[in-house]
């Protein structure tokens, strides 16, 4: 049989979009046929369509969203390369940004006059994300311009609008109840902004961690001389945010946690450094961008008392690889903060697969149905 | 517009196979389309459909012969990653797996009753290679079971047989004359085999060198402190076969050279160790194996001394990987000596591409149209 793709590029990362009728009809789990395809477990992937990297071994599965206020559901998996797993935890913010552009390409929704706003909900974490993408004369255009830091080539501009993204794992934006906390390490004090949008995130004064304004070009190897005591704030956060009942159990990924001051350099409103899986973050992850964002207009935050003015429409965050701009909108749904990416259709394809492949995977269809995604 | 290309396993590689009516229908050439559609330049290749790395960044262009002698041609390209460039100089003898299979899927070829053998000519070596495909009830097997070393995955089973080996390059078999020469670099005499067979290739009698059979296993470690003195050996091979006028115009890759001696392991008949530009090779390319068979049957060869009996239709080289086997067998155009590989569709795919992303590419259509190999 003939499994129908398609794979798109969605910001830094590719990933293979499936519809779940589709996956449904092979009669197998996402859990079983997923690997198989990318050729899993298999460090090269030589035998599928995945791309052997972090970034390019992943998966979209969506499908038309009956309820009156979504268009689009969809589920995001990432692929094991050398295990034949996927995981299913987390949602990707590049990845997602290919889902409105799917829609409008297929037909789910039609175009608008100038812009297609596309109404998305991601299962994994239960957000909303409305996308917004050019349709000029209600037509997707076919010369691409718009280019987003880290990538080579243009694609079609989106608008990734995160939905009320206000204490969505909390249920409390300050989930301490103050704008600002004090924790402390050893002999160190920091202030930090225990914030929940997007994602649970911590936000450290960095000036009064000591780590100046002026030298934000050394952030990265500052930090990386004390990913002890950040981790150890990390934790406490955790804890204080009600996320986990002591440090050591806090989770690797949750809250995230960066470093925050004002701006220096005249093009950016603030700079930030953030710190993922323990190391210091070349870029920024898109819900870390949103919690920043909202922070930023939280009065009495760090992140407010970092800006020069008020925070308004946009804001322009100043990361090691460069500046990234944030939004915060109206749309039909709410108010949504969110970044921009591009997406682009790479390849619409039919892929072989057999039962024989699929007999003798991990998870067949008689197995784990708690699992099963689609 | 739409180009139409599958993506397919050959061995350890994986390529896209695209037609050249197809490519010539764009309006724009080889050397503009293809790194384009790979997403080059970029080191992650992300807005393409190329993998990142030089095995996975390939493109074979095949079309129907009008040659009566053979069925289809193809021609290899090496796309590169970092570069929006093709490198046409040689052929990919994993790659080369997949043409028989596509023809047979395709239609180009009718099923024979138990095997298909399907005559291919490389164009970028003028090489014809025969191919020969298990197609039982003269059907393409669904259910797959053959695995060669270096992948996990089984697929069809391809007999890669290279016509006519002798003397593609020089002209000769033998291009000294000799079936044993004597180089000596420095105080070093080595006795070397000097052969044409596949590709120009110098076989160093590893126990006269100083690398005893007994200790294959060390084999790696040592020729990687003298690998001065076994590349002075190739260049002035490369003089003694009539490649380079000196030692020092020698190109990089021709000839190959290895080290060989009788086999140890009673589970193969030779050992060998290649070195494949300046750095001794943990496997075999595929021509080289073919060198190495033609002169097991060279009377008076280092190689063919170096059996305990003489070589018959099957020899069992020894590798670091593993044993690789190789054949010897007559086939409608003549004899061919060749090598076991597998090889499976993995995508039949529509590759979006518009005149817009290929202008202002290196090469366009009004350019080097001496560089056109559409």
């Amino acid at each position: 049989m003939n499994l129908r793709a398609h794979w798109m590029r969605g910001g830094t990362s590719k990933c293979w979009v499936l519809e779940r009728a589709a996956l449904q009809k092979t009669g197998f789990t996402a859990d079983a046929v997923l690997p198989r395809i990318f050729g899993s477990p298999d460090v090269r992937q030589l035998d599928g369509v995945g791309g052997a990297t972090s970034t390019t071994s992943k998966a979209m599965i969506v499908s038309r969203s009956e309820s009156e206020d979504i268009d689009v559901e969809f589920t995001f998996a990432q692929v094991g390369i050398e295990e034949a797993k996927v995981d299913w935890g987390s949602n990707c913010g590049n990845c997602s940004s290919v889902v409105g552009l799917y829609a409008i390409e297929q037909g789910w929704v039609a175009p608008g006059q100038d812009v297609t706003e596309v109404r998305t909900l991601n299962t994994n974490t239960r957000q909303t994300i409305i996308q917004t993408i050019p349709t000029p004369g209600r037509q997707l255009p076919e010369s691409l311009t718009s280019i987003v830091p880290g990538t080579v080539f243009p694609g079609h501009s989106v608008q990734l609008g995160f939905l009320s993204p206000e204490g969505r794992t909390t249920g409390k934006l300050l989930p301490t109840g103050d704008a600002i906390s004090q924790i402390t390490v050893g002999d160190t004090t920091a202030e930090v902004t225990l914030i929940d949008a997007g994602a649970p995130l911590a936000v450290i004064d960095a000036v009064k961690f000591g780590f100046p304004a002026e030298t934000y070009d050394d952030w990265f190897d500052q930090a990386s001389t004390q990913l002890e005591s950040i981790e150890s704030i990390r934790r406490e956060a955790a804890v204080a945010m009600g996320l986990a009942r002591t440090p050591d159990e806090a989770e690797r990924a949750i809250p995230k946690i960066g470093l925050i001051s004002r701006s220096t350099d005249g093009a950016s409103d603030l700079q930030v450094l953030m710190l993922s899986m323990g190391k210091p973050h070349p870029a920024m992850p898109i819900t870390g961008s949103v919690g920043v964002s909202v922070a930023a207009q939280t009065q009495g935050t760090v992140v407010a008392n970092s800006l020069a003015e008020p925070s308004g429409h946009e804001l322009r965050i100043r990361i090691p690889g460069g500046v990234l701009s944030t939004f915060t909108e109206d749309s039909s749904l709410g108010r949504t903060v969110g970044v921009y990416r591009t997406a682009r259709t790479l390849a619409d394809a039919n892929l072989p697969i057999t039962a024989d492949q699929l007999q003798g995977t991990a998870a067949s269809q008689s197995e784990e149905d708690s699992k099963c995604r689609v």
